[in-house]
């Protein structure tokens, strides 16, 4: 029997994510704002026994496209944007094992109050947390922020990296297990001795104080990492336990795993201690053909400027000025903004020439690659293959309408293959970290994060 | 028949508020960091049909005090301490009328991201939150956000104008009523010609953009104040829709409501407009001298040393130099705390001389006054005896044994004030605002929050 497959929702705050054809009249997606959405999902997801939900996330708006918000603004592409980690709550109270994957941005947001955040939805979820790590990258959030402009590309990694050791320190090295007493007695709620300031002081940040929580389950989140970039899969080989890839082909998969897994060896980890999920979104049908038509179907609500404005904000590069098939020279335009998506078409085919049209298309859906349209069986087949070729450990899923891209998928495809043995049909006991990695609800001791001293 | 209660309950993401006595062997506090604890807390409001549930927060420690952590850590005072804003969403799903009121500072969160955070709480309870507004005073915070000290008193205020003015612009301006109108055929999901930019420049903040959500059904979250210096006043006074008061007696009471209500009205708005909630804390006994020997039980709970670094924080005077007896000069020794300690001393007896002691049982149920013991029948008189005389609008519930406090009042003392017909047996329809002022979800136009313009 083959390597278990894990299996991860992305859900976006927003109208559309990347993903959802909100003209499509299939689509529900106003729902994003109700509770009750998110709580029906939740027990969906663990009925159909997903590892995680996983909340993308940004504080701004795309407007590299144009120079302008309107296009974005129009086609709600990411915006409106709720906070997605107030979903968190009222889904776990109605779950006892799906897992959450957070994203905050370490550029905007504030080590002293993001790990306080983390530990208190872990002690809500009783351990369930994960933090998706981004620096991020709109030019609009910098701006919002008071800042004349975003921060450079390394530095912001850079601050990424300090922005762990403080989080780092607050969770792992503040309190010691047995501080918490309560001993009724002798008046001794928490023992003073065993809470420690932290007295960090570096380069970005400066708190020399004590984190405000007790420990929960996990003390750290499981820690989640996207960038690809080279400076972003050396941070992600430094912290991350779970990578999402947004590779197109089994050999860019392969590529960007064995590169993480090398980086991390050299930093002194376990290669093997990080999962990998590629993302994979599927159309559903009850033959070949009609899922073939769905797709065609689906294509058909595409908004190409929509897209290009996504990608305008990826790459930093206004798509607007060139003309219908022009030569893209992606690789000779680097801007501003993330080069993850050109690296990503670089490695993929060094010699192509794309056109608009044609990145269009691969961008439809939010991203390189992993659309795959078939019968529930042709679908897991291709899932069960792909793992089996590439040796990474699930999948991240999107889908196209909302919600019953997700239904359909949980429904048809998820039993299918937990007949094979491939996807769990109970989940493990204990927190995500352990159902994860079955060794335990902490950090492993080769990680930065339990390496962290406060006093070097 | 007289004029409607209000009921809030005060509650605290730590083993102890000011108020719970977690030495006592009824207490059982430790599960302030369960989900459950939370949803059936709610459930328990929403069957007492209590209008909201205040969480107070602080991201600092106690430290004024010995100049130490040391007191407020062994004793639980206010720490450890999760983010309350996360019980809400699970709060909020088995209830459809019960208030939240979040406490955010303004002193170390980024409107930006505030704004986006209540926006998001709001649509996901169908217009049920309030916003607490606090200018944070504690000096451990202002050194974990990497400040060398924090803002100066009336700076703070200052800040806090412009901070709600970017909170305003963004709620009541960014985007009109209509712009979301999800035509799928036209293709708009959204007219970016009805989104404005902000194009906020003020002294503290720089926000050129959009809000990033669509409008919630109250907009700006109804807005509660508790300050009582005469800045924090002023500033009620300018924006507050619903104040606590920590007041001592109905004259204390009459003083700042007239106070708050002659601000208001000189700054063109409707003084009666504004709601008042004192602080309760009610101690039940099936007799009165059960009632007493209840209280005086609790009194014996109750942590000298803990109320002290209560005190010392709150008045910004270390109180651990002062000898046992020793007359403490208040007034002369105004420190770098908030002065509403020491303001409201005075203005209850200009002449006293409070001793060490006399002011740590003053202070052991966490602010000036409000403890009353009794039957539930003396109780429920006490509060329409209050309420008449003063003419504010309910009391803010606190109690001092977790949870059984808060379920006796519930479950005793709601009954009689509902035969009485002075607190509701059921729920207005509506948002929150609607519910408190019968006129609508949002703002009133005399409120400075609808009167915002984005180019004056």
């Amino acid at each position: 029997m083959g390597k278990r497959i894990g299996l991860n929702l992305i859900e976006h705050s927003s109208p559309t994510g990347a993903t959802y054809l909100w003209t499509h009249p299939d689509d529900h997606t106003e729902h994003y704002k109700d509770l009750s959405y998110w709580v029906e999902l939740a027990q969906l997801l663990e009925r159909a026994k997903f590892d995680t939900v996983f909340f993308p996330d940004a504080l701004g708006v795309l407007t590299t496209y144009q120079n302008s918000r309107d296009v974005a603004v129009r086609e709600a592409m990411s915006v409106p944007k709720n906070d997605p980690t107030y979903f968190i709550p009222a889904m776990a109270s109605v779950t006892s094992h799906l897992g959450f994957t957070v994203t905050c941005s370490i550029t905007y947001d504030h080590p002293y109050s993001l790990a306080r955040k983390m530990t208190t939805l872990d002690h809500l979820t009783d351990g369930r947390i994960a933090w998706n790590v981004v620096t991020s990258n709109l030019k609009s959030a910098a701006l919002n922020f008071g800042l004349t402009d975003q921060l450079d590309h390394d530095v912001r990694y850079d601050r990424g990296d300090e922005f762990l050791e403080v989080c780092y320190k607050l969770w792992e090295r503040s309190w010691e297990d047995d501080a918490v007493i309560r001993d009724r007695q002798a008046r001794i709620y928490t023992d003073p001795s065993k809470v420690h300031d932290i007295q960090h002081e570096g380069k970005f940040f400066r708190v020399p104080g004590i984190h405000l929580c007790e420990p929960s389950a996990q003390r750290t989140p499981v820690l989640f990492q996207a960038g690809s970039s080279e400076r972003g899969r050396e941070f992600a080989a430094k912290h991350a336990e779970c990578i999402f890839l947004n590779a197109i082909t089994s050999e860019e998969t392969k590529f960007l795993t064995a590169d993480i897994r090398r980086r991390a060896e050299q930093l002194g980890r376990d290669p093997i201690g990080i999962k990998f999920y590629p993302r994979l979104l599927p159309v559903i049908g009850t033959t070949e053909e009609e899922a073939k038509a769905r797709l065609a179907d689906y294509l058909s609500h595409v908004s190409t400027e929509g897209t290009l404005a996504l990608v305008s904000s990826w790459t930093g590069i206004d798509l607007s000025v060139y003309k219908e098939e022009e030569l893209l020279q992606f690789l000779e335009k680097r801007g501003t903004g993330t080069q993850h998506t050109a690296d990503s078409l670089y490695r993929y085919d060094k010699d192509k020439k794309w056109t608009l049209s044609e990145l269009s298309k691969l961008f439809a859906f939010g991203g390189l690659g992993g659309v795959t349209a078939g019968t529930p069986e042709q679908i897991a087949d291709y899932m069960e293959r792909f793992i089996d070729e590439t040796d990474v450990d699930g999948f991240n899923i999107s889908y196209m309408v909302r919600p019953s891209g997700i239904v359909e998928f949980a429904e048809q495809v998820v039993p299918i293959l937990q007949n094979r043995g491939r996807v769990q049909t109970e989940y493990q006991t204990g927190t995500l970290r352990h159902k994860l990695f079955g060794s335990g609800s902490q950090l492993p001791a080769d990680h930065p994060g339990k390496q962290v001293q406060l006093f070097p």
